[in-house]
Formats: structure tokens, sequence, C-alpha cells
């Protein structure tokens, strides 16, 4: 058996079964090898972007890896934005990259590029495999690699002589690298400050926290407690809406970050990293959180938060709970003029039960988290490392995972053009997603920064930062990607649209305009 | 001044006039300077893949750099790809990155990423402005060091606290680093060599002996010697047509590539590298030369080909030559059928005196070039780093240098779709630009290489090659981005639209049905 052959045996041995492909000529026998090996269900991407940011949504839904198939040196380089918001996010992606054969590599062949180097700015794991006979065992490891610590890139670089030698052999699973494990004492420590805690008390939750046992374990430590449980700006995947413990957010903003956390005495850091702003600017913080507040660490992103939030719930007496109640009422669907106000109560009215949202919302989408904590059971991923265009792939993965649950993309205008061949995919794969395109035609986030830096856009610099002169027709745009779509610029347009997209399998588009 | 400012007084006296951005939060000092210093044009992109790709297309055209303007990390990393093409090409390009201020980076923000490390993949220099008192001098520097050898990409990483703080001084513009020059020596050893040759000899041109002066050079050589003009499979710019000297491709088939040099003696490289075949095989030759050939080199791309050309053509003796006659009539339009050869008749009948053409035609477009040997004169660009998604950029910047010259990209499908954001810059600018999609609905070269490996596409590598299910409809792509457009399925319906494209301002994109 090749190479190739055994490579793709090694990933379905060990519940890799999706792959979201771009290849090109030295990818060409793992491409062949599809024909001949089962179990691997290969997604074809019209950019690398796609075929990352996919993986990504992938990863987040499906609590295990995808692997991406990119094509060597440049192509790496168009998939590193999206995997650059894996990485922050911590999601689990087995990143495969093919490579010039060993013998034509050294003689500069145009496609040659510094592989490795790229990979390594991404990924936890980088190899280049050097031999047929090790393309099984350096597959196997790139899965245990890619799924340790929670979810990290493993990125394996397939010179395209060991694809198509023969000789290879598979490789099965390698055991999973177990997660760090929190002490006793630690626990103990956590546990008699929250013992006296009240809501200045915030429990910060991040990964794993924030979903399944892991939110389970925090809910009934916030109930018995009184701390309030928040998450950073970035979400790799929380659970939330009715009958699940409500999970505040530190916006994006500097000024409402800095007040959401005016009044907390101790940030608990659960599995979130320490909160810092996306930007600093001449003046003003560089973290949201008030001077002097008191940052214990209960556990990293890359330790076992589910178990450590279990026994620090048992320890406190936490007794198990049953759904979360829930402090209102799901809202009413907005009629009337759209705002980002009317947006969110629409989308918390119709929002349908299990659906998954992706929020690449940007300015417009900014109410939409707040607004949608009484829907449906959902739920919701956001941008994670400020790579903006993760939005319409993360969706398309993530609905290849979700296996019939509605994905609903929250998408700003001007991020959806850095990898809007995504639609595509979703039209191929007739995957169900709504995507929402937030219509204001201009890169509204940089006119806001452009009053922070004391400066009124003159005539340049508002042409840079515009998308209209001409508009972008995004009706047209999704159709010529074989994707349904309308536009709308009322809230009732909107919902008699959504309520039909959510109904009707495959992909739909509306453009929103909004102000 | 603060430091944008006094980097945008840099550049413009260095005589870097033409921007292409697509900047963040991180470069919103720079994007303010704009509207305060003139003297700076800066083009919008919706993808930094855009912008790399233009700077490119512009700097092969108007001979000095354009400047980039990229986010910092992911946004550059976006870029890197046509960094690549350009790399490869020799294009001088000053490409400017905005990154994390200096105290904020350490706090390990959701942008921070290793922007140095990336840059330093596709650059000859790399520096990030470490103080707002460097920051004209380190500009200054970029221009001179993106001039250097022909030209490189200089990559300069500005901290946003550089940008704002004030205390800058513009920097004059540096000397240009003189490029290397060939010793006598080995003009006369070359000399000696072409003295005695005859059409088995091939001076294999590249950089600047493909136009201007070391093109005439070339010609005189060839006219008095009869060794044959080639140059590699990839080409900066080449000046060709009508009344200028006949320079021959060496294919891109690896069978045809061998065919080409079957009968070579001597390889005398004049700013050509050795030729390397794109991708090695199982079996078959890395190289397309004959074995036992001789390759003197006269001088590398990097070195001063132009004076080596004309000494060497003095040296020989060569008269001064006038228009080159022509071996050939120019081609009457084709009509009837759409093939690649009625194709490459029509575009050397139709195509306008001064043209350029952007040649990322890959499978249907590669009788093109051959086809047009005798049409009007022309300037010919290639992909040169097989990073595919280099010509709707590429065509953009290359508009934008030309100043009214009709520019002319013959546009693979699958190639376009990487950068197909590029349309819309096109609209917003009102270039002269005819997009011309060769629509096969497939990765035609992609099926060839599988045929290579001896395997006939099954369902799943078929479907991973396709680019049908749903067809991706072209006309209505480009009206989404703002550019007008129309389908034909006939030869005649193509010289008629194509005919009347060139000779309408603006941008147009017809979608050529296409075997």
């Amino acid at each position: 058996m090749n190479g190739a052959a055994a490579l793709i045996h090694t990933l379905v041995a060990a519940g890799v079964d999706t792959c979201f492909a771009n290849p090109g000529t030295s990818e060409m026998h793992f491409v062949a090898a599809l024909d001949r090996v089962p179990g691997m269900v290969a997604v074809p991407t019209l950019a690398e972007g796609v075929a990352t940011g996919a993986a990504d949504g992938y990863g987040r839904i499906a609590q295990k890896p995808a692997a991406t198939l990119l094509h060597c040196g440049p192509g790496l380089a168009n998939g590193l934005a999206n995997l650059h918001n894996a990485k922050k996010a911590g999601t689990p992606i087995v990143n495969l990259i093919g490579d010039q054969a060993h013998g034509h590599r050294p003689l500069d062949p145009p496609l040659a590029a510094e592989t490795e180097n790229l990979a390594r700015t991404v990924s936890a794991w980088t190899r280049t495999c050097l031999d047929v006979h090790a393309v099984g065992s350096d597959a196997a490891t790139a899965v245990a690699m890619a799924k340790a610590q929670g979810g990290r890139i493993a990125s394996l670089i397939l010179p395209s002589d060991v694809c198509w030698q023969d000789g290879a052999v598979p490789s099965p699973a390698v055991a999973e690298v177990p997660r760090g494990r929190i002490d006793d004492a630690r626990i103990d420590r956590i546990a008699s400050l929250l013992a006296l805690a009240d809501a200045r008390t915030v429990l910060l939750l991040g990964g794993e926290a924030l979903h399944g046992r892991g939110l389970a374990a925090a809910g009934r430590i916030a109930q018995k407690t009184g701390v309030r449980l928040m998450t950073n700006t970035s979400i790799r995947k929380l659970a939330r809406g009715r009958g699940r413990p409500e999970v505040q957010r530190i916006p994006y903003g500097v000024e409402p970050a800095v007040q959401s956390l005016a009044d907390t005495t101790h940030l608990v850091l659960a599995g979130a990293r320490r909160p810092v702003l996306a930007f600093a600017g001449p003046s003003g913080p560089a973290r949201p959180e008030p001077e002097g507040v008191s940052i214990p660490l209960l556990a990293t992103p890359e330790q076992d938060i589910e178990d450590a939030l279990e026994r620090l719930a048992e320890r406190l007496g936490c007794p198990v709970s049953g759904p979360w109640p829930s402090a209102g009422d799901r809202p009413s669907a907005a009629t009337g003029a759209v705002t980002p106000q009317a947006f969110a109560a629409s989308l918390a009215a119709l929002l349908p039960d299990g659906a998954i949202v992706v929020d690449e919302g940007v300015t417009f989408g900014r109410d939409a988290f707040s607004g949608t904590a009484h829907a449906a059971p959902h739920d919701w991923l956001s941008l994670t490392g400020g790579a903006i265009g993760s939005g319409i792939p993360m969706a398309t993965g993530a609905a290849m995972a979700g296996q019939g649950r509605r994905v609903v993309n929250l998408q700003a205008d001007g991020s959806a053009l850095y990898t809007v061949q995504g639609l595509w995919t979703q039209a191929r794969a007739r995957l169900d997603v709504t995507t929402l395109i937030f219509s204001n035609r201009r890169y509204a986030i940089l006119f806001n920064e452009m009053q922070r830096v004391h400066a009124v856009p003159g005539a340049q610099s508002a042409a840079l930062l515009s998308l209209d002169a001409p508009a972008l027709d995004w009706v047209r745009i999704a159709q010529g990607f074989g994707v349904e779509a309308a536009r709308v610029d009322s809230m009732a347009d909107f919902n008699r649209l959504f309520e039909r997209s959510v109904r009707t399998p495959g992909p739909f588009l509306i453009e929103l305009m909004v102000p």
C-alpha cells in the first residue's frame, strides 16, 4: 500500500473521517487514494481559508478533529488566518499539507516555500514525514497531538514521494494524552474563596467549561455561591439559551468591557485566559478588569477544567440542579425598522431549538449575544483570534458536524468577503446554513476606530473604509456561488424569510440592510 | 509629526506613491494620515491577497515598487501567496504591516501572531520599527531594499504606537544599491561561445532581459549569431508582438518542455534561473534540458543583465537593428467552436496595441502564448510562483500602473476563485481590465495530473476536482462585485464582446465556456 492509502486508513481508524480539502498537484496521490480507501468524507473548498475555517467549526461542534488537505507552501499560507483563529480557540485540527518530493525540493521549483516555518506559526506540533514507512505512525501521532490539551493544531507535511511510494503500513490510534489534573490543594483554595463570595466574584469560564459537564458544574457553583458566570469576548463554544446557566460575555468595546467588570473583586480563571483588550490605544487601559482585582487560577484552558469544576462543586456541597431557571421571557419577533436591538429580539424569538449560532457579526451584531440569552437552547461560536473571515467557513464546518442542526451565521459584510467562496461548499454539500449578512457597506468597526484616534474620516480614509461605489450585491454573489438569497430592509420581511429558511433544508443567504 | 505621517512623507519622497491597502485597527493612524499627507494614492482591496497581487502587477509594469498596507499577523498571512509569486518574479514591493503596540503585544491579545517570522518567508529584508524616531529612516531603507537586485520584497512592520507617537522626521530617499556588474572576462567567454553558435544554442532570458534595453540587445545578438531566444515558463514581463524579437517559452507540461529543448547543446543563462519542472513524479525528469547540455552563466536575475547583454552585443559586433521583422502574419479572428487554438487566434487578432496580458490561463490558456507571437505589441505577465490566485489581483495592479493601457486577464476559473474579490477593486477604481474566465468548471490541470498518477478519477476524487454541482455563475459573481459581465459559448460572440470591451473604459468580464 502506498503512503497516501496508509495515511487515510490511519486517520479513519483514529476517528478522523472528515477532510476539508483544497488540493494541488503535490496532493494528487492522496486524492486518488480517497477512491480506494473507505471511510473518509472529503469536502471540496474553493480556497484554503475555507478549508481551515471549516475544520475549526467542525472541531468545535464534533469535539474531535477534522483533517484539512492543503497545497504546499502558499496553499498553507492562504489557510493560516483561520488556523490562527482555531489555535486561539483551542480547536483540534489535523492539518495536512502536501509538499515537493524530497529530491525535487532542492532544485527550487516555483512552489518551493518555507512550509515548515509557516506551519509552526500556528501549530503545537509540526512534522515533515521523511519516509514512507513512517507515514502511518506520523499520522497517528498527529491525531493524538491534535487532541491533546483540549485541542491543538497538529501539522503533518507530506512530500509527494512519501505518498506515492509503496511499503507503507497503517498505524493504530495512539493513546490520548491525558489533560492536566488540578491538585486538591488548589480546589480547596478556590472553594474557600468561593464559599465567602458574592456577585462581585466572577468565575471566568473558557474552553470546556462553557458546555456540557463543565457548564453544568459551573451552574451549580453559581447557584450555591451567588458568583457571576462570565466568559471572555471570544467564545469557542458556549451552550446557552433557556434551561442553561446564563453566562455573560465581556464585551468587545473598551468602555463596555471595563464597565462589565467594574465592581469585580475576584476574577477566577476557570479554563479561560486572563482578559486583554484586542488593541491598545495612545491612552486607556490594556486590560478590562479594575486595578487591584485578585485573579486566582483554577485551571488553564489546557488543563482538565471539567473535572476541576465538578470537584469544586462537590467540595462546595452544591446540589445537583435540573434545568437552569430562566431569568426572562423569550422575546417576541420585532417589526418595523432594522436596529441591533430589533434584530436581536427577532433572532431570540425565531432561533430553532438546537441551533448553532456562528458570530462574526462585528459592529451591528454586537447586541445579538446579550439579546438571545433566553432564546431556545443553542450553541454559540464566535471569532476567536480576531482574524476576520471566519464566519462563512466556520458555519460550513459546524453544519458538517451538526448533522441537520440549523446553523445561523451572523455575518458582518466586510468580514464575509475574505472567505465568501465558502458559500459554494455550503451549496455543494447542501448544508443547513442560514447566512445573515449585515450589510452596512462599510468597515463600520474601523469608522469607530478612526473616531477613537480623534480623526474624522477625510476623503481618502473614508473611501478606504467604505464598501460602496460600487455597492456589493450580496444576492448576486450568493447566487453566483449557488446559494439562494434575498435582500430585506425591514424586520417583518426578515422574520418571514428567516422562518422559511430555518424550515427549508440547504443553505440560504439573507442580505439584511442595516444602518 | 507622528510616525504615520513621516512614513507617508518618506515613501512619497522616494517615489512610492501607490498603496494597495486592507487595513485594520492597528493601521488606523496610517489611514488617518492619508488625509493629511498629500501624494499617496491608496487603493482599497477586500482581501490581502488582492493587495499583494496588485502590488506585484503594479511593480512589473511601473518598474518601481508600490506599497501594501496589511493588518497584523493573519492579515499578512492572507497576503503571503501573492508575495510568494512576487518574490519568484523579482518584483519590488514595499510591504507594510501593522502590528500591536509594543507594550500590548506581551499581553497576548487575540491578534498577536508571529508577524516577523511570517514576513521573513517571502522577504529579502524584514524589519520591525522599534522607535518613532526611526520610522523615516526605516521606510527609506525599505524602499532602497525593495529596489535592490532588480526587485525584492522589503517588509516593514509598524507597531501602532510607533505610528501614533509624535517626534517623527521624514527621511530623504536612500541611494539605490547598484546591481552586480558582469566582468569583462565572462562577457568574453560567452561571446566566444556565441560566435560559433547556431540554433542549438539557447539564450535563456529572464528578468530585465525580457523588455526594453535588455531585449533589444538580446535581439541583436540573435540576429547576428542565429541562437534561439527563449525564456522560462514563468514570466515576470515580456515585451512581445509585432516588431519585437520573438522569445519562445519553455512550456509547462513535462513532455512539451523536454521537447522544446531537445536539440539544445548550450543553454546560456541570461538573467534567468536554470529551468526546473514544477513538480517531480514517480518517474520522469526533474529538469527539461537534455543530459550533458552545457549551461554557462551570463548573469543571474539579480545582476545587471541589461548592461551585460549590451556589452555582449558590442563585443560580438552586432549591428543596431530596427524593429524585428515579423516571421508571420497577424492571425484573423476565429469563428465557430471555442478551442484553445481558436481562442489564441482571436486574441492575436483583436488584442489592442500596447495591451498588457496577464496570464493565469492554466490548462485552456496554454496555447495562447505561442498563438499571439504576431499580435500587436504588448507586454505578457504570467503567474511566477505557482500560487494560483494571482491573475485578478495582478491585472488590477497592472492597470493602475498602466494608466489607460488595456489589461487582458487570461483567467482559469478555478484559479480565479482564490482572489475573486479583486473584481471589486477594478470596479471601484474604474480600471481598464478585461477578464476572460476560461470556464471549464473543473480543476482541469488536476484531472490531467490524476492521469499522470495512473488513476482514473473515481466518485470522491472527481467531485473534489470539479467546480460544478452547483456550477459557478461568473456573470452573477462579477455583477455582485460591481463588474459588468456576460457569458459566451462561441468565438463569434466572444469576438464581438471582446472588441466592445477593449474599446469601453472600465472593467468587463467575459465568461467563456470552454471544453
